[in-house]
């Protein structure tokens, strides 16, 4: 059997494509493309934007001009892997208008203009994959797309981020302070230029923007949902996490309510021993979703770096030989799923005052501690005192989610009975009343 | 943004479905598809063997005259998830011969019947679907054909079935005896209707030949494959593991080896805490997967259950919408690769007799202990002693792996001089010469 009979080969194209960038994950590809020559797809040229840096490749590949990749005619996919997300949408823009499908890491752009590019894919028909853009090595659009699209997604929580992973870890398991921590992550390539992007949550809003719509068909704006980092969490937290045999992860979370709408959060979260995120080390990102037939199933892999990346990137080409393309099964094909922003959270929050600390917002607060160096308390709060407030991410206050941390209105009456007799009074009674 | 906009909605065809058989996956799928009618796949016969039997669907859907389905050229699908392997493939082949796609459960016939089921697509043109076959709700045959088409597999080690996971789990934690947890497996709807499939690793190795197929190219028989079950298992065993903080689990494992060749087995093996595999309790399955370019994956899910499976069998349905076909790419499209039988594992074995044991096959032996009921060893014997001998299979003999247990020629002189100075003194010692 030798591959000219195989019926399924008909329809590949070759592939020559237009490279965008030639940092972490561009020369990644370069290298990985190298050493799949089966693939039979080359990169024709490369654009970059320092003409002078030196290249581990050679030079009649590069040129600082895009149009050159862009109005090649023989260029027919243009793979963008740069850090700039408003160039990196120009090129995108053009590339479909120019008739060349894209394939995309760049997260940050993908989620801020997420309208325009599904407006674009309509009126051109080009494929845009962005696999490499969401949790890297692991195939979760891919999985959402082909797999469960005809699934109900009850619930979706995974850790996106793997630089703030590392960090995390490291802090955890080696004892490192968050700088050195950050320090290495850059080191090995899997940290963002920008650090703010990943420490204070917005690469992980940016892909859990995108996810949501692949998820559930939700189209929204990374500004609009709920996200912080790990900026604020610290050595008494780990503490705390560490005495109750947890650990600490920065989770995006989604969950379809009994209402039948969706509560979404990117929030540091307590991880228990038996919850599949708490596997989740150093620079690996995990998925795990519930569903209605599937039921649960969790996705691990590298969150990052340059050949997990690349590794992507390589399989969205590779669907192209086949003219594969997302269908935004949930958002075109199903009734889309809206957010809410009307339920409530279960919380740890540690502060040096808590005079800083707004507890007449909380339902009622179930635990609090106060130790030498600093306070926590456990309390259940409507999102909407977060979404409009500040005050949890100041004043050196630190937010972490506890487990199974989301709860519905429907689900608060009962709970609220129960929680006011036993710790709210107790809570009240020690402080003297608030 | 409507349906009708889509531009990639334009190739979808509407199914109509055959469907062989309806017991726990057929009236699974049955279920499923009512509940997801924005797939537009509809059911329009389904063939059965015992016309008597009471059926929870309109009387007029059912047939027991398999060419009612065969032979309907409006019927474009059929869906074959029948238990009799004989009569499954001749239903694949004429479906194949009739034009009709085929999605299939039968891992038993895929696996015995594997080079023809490869012939017959390559001729015939169809589509042949199957992977509710292999861990059921986890998509691994899609993920090897589309995601790791183009990386290369150093190893992949799975929990393929979902029976015996079940029993080891519930014999470990719920302390139940064999033949418990076995009942509840059956009555949970995810044991084979013949318990020996599952319990004597048939099912796995099935699963583990075809699996093989897309990972590695590897066209190879079930019964050239070294494995076994669980059936030889027993509560010294699971003590044993205990002690050292381990679980036993039915692993099926493929290695890449520096000459290039693939060591393959099916076998119970001790599994650390750090080991993935340790992850997966119950009825799930588990599949880790490490490569050149996306490093370690893990996927997790429900490997076997009336919706689960049946989940798997609708992504596959769905899938033929767009015509998806398996490309075996790693097969035709890349140089496959071969199975070699010239390795060494490290092996644990319990035994009421040492003068049972041939241990002049034995590399060396690490370890020995002697109770009072039972004794055991550890040692390193050439898996070529394995395959042309049953005596690790009887006489009350149960064989495990260690972990990391394959040893490849390369490494086995600088590993034997060390051990043999360690430990193989002392037992030859403590049994006064073997
Ligand atoms: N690193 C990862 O692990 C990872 C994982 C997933 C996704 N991503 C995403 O992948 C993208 C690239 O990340 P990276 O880590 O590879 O970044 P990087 O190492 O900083 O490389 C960026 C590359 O983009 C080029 N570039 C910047 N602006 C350009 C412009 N206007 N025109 C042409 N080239 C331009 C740079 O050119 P010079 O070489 O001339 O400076 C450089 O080659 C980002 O969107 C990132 O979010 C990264
Ligand atoms: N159960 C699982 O979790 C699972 C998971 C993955 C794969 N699978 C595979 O899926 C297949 C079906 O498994 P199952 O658990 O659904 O089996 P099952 O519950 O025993 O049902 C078998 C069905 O096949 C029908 N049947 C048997 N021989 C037939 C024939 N010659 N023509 C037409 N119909 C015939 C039976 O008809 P009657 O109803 O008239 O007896 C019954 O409806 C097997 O290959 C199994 O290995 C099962």
């Amino acid at each position: 059997m030798s591959a000219e009979n195989t019926s399924a080969n008909y329809h590949h194209k070759s592939l020559v494509i237009g490279l965008f960038g030639f940092g972490v994950v561009g020369e990644g590809l370069y290298k990985v493309l190298n050493q799949t020559p089966s693939l039979k797809a080359t990169i024709k040229k490369v654009c970059i934007k320092n003409a002078g840096k030196p290249r581990q490749a050679p030079a009649e590949l590069f040129t600082t001009a895009r149009d050159v990749l862009l109005n090649d005619p023989e260029i027919n996919v243009i793979v963008e892997v740069i850090d700039d997300s408003v160039a990196a949408f120009e090129i995108v823009k053009t590339a479909f208008k120019n008739g060349k499908h894209v394939v995309s890491a760049s997260k940050k752009m993908i989620a801020e203009h997420l309208e325009e590019l599904l407006q674009l894919q309509q009126e051109t028909g080009q494929s845009f994959l962005y696999e490499s853009s969401a949790c890297a090595s692991i195939p979760v659009i891919r999985n959402l797309e082909e797999y469960y699209d005809n699934d109900l997604l009850h619930s979706i929580r995974a850790i996106v981020n793997g630089s703030t992973n590392y960090i995390l870890t490291k802090m955890f398991e080696d004892k490192l302070s968050y700088r050195d921590a950050l320090i290495q992550a850059q080191q090995l390539g899997f940290a963002e230029s920008n650090p703010k992007l990943d420490v204070e949550g917005y690469d992980a809003v940016n892909k859990w923007t995108f996810l949501l719509t692949h998820a559930y068909g939700i189209i929204t704006n990374p500004l609009e949902l709920l996200f912080t980092g790990i900026q604020n969490v610290n050595a008494f937290d780990a503490q705390v996490a560490g005495e109750k045999g947890r650990v600490i992860r920065l989770v995006a979370q989604a969950k379809k309510l009994g209402n039948g709408k969706v509560a979404a959060a990117v929030l540091p979260q307590f991880i228990t021993q038996d919850d599949h995120l708490s596997f989740v080390r150093n620079e690996y990102n995990g998925v795990v979703i519930e569903s209605g037939f599937a039921d649960k199933q969790f996705f691990y892999g590298k969150g990052a770096g340059s050949f997990p990346t690349a590794s992507a990137v390589l399989s969205d080409i590779s669907a192209l030989r086949y003219d594969y393309k997302y269908e935004y099964k949930k958002l075109y094909h199903h009734t889309p799923l809206e957010l809410t922003n009307d339920f409530y959270l279960r919380v740890y929050l540690s502060f040096d005052e808590l005079a800083e600390i707004p507890k007449e917002k909380f339902e009622w607060i179930e635990e609090w501690h106060a130790r030498e160096d600093r306070k926590y308390l456990v309390g259940v709060i409507h999102v909407r005192h977060l979404q409009t407030g500040n005050w949890w991410r100041e004043n050196n206050t630190s937010l972490i989610l506890q487990p199974d941390a989301i709860i519905e209105n429907l689900e608060l009456h009962n709970l609220k009975k129960k929680s006011l007799q036993l710790a709210g009074i107790q809570f009240h009674h020690q402080f003297g009343g608030y």
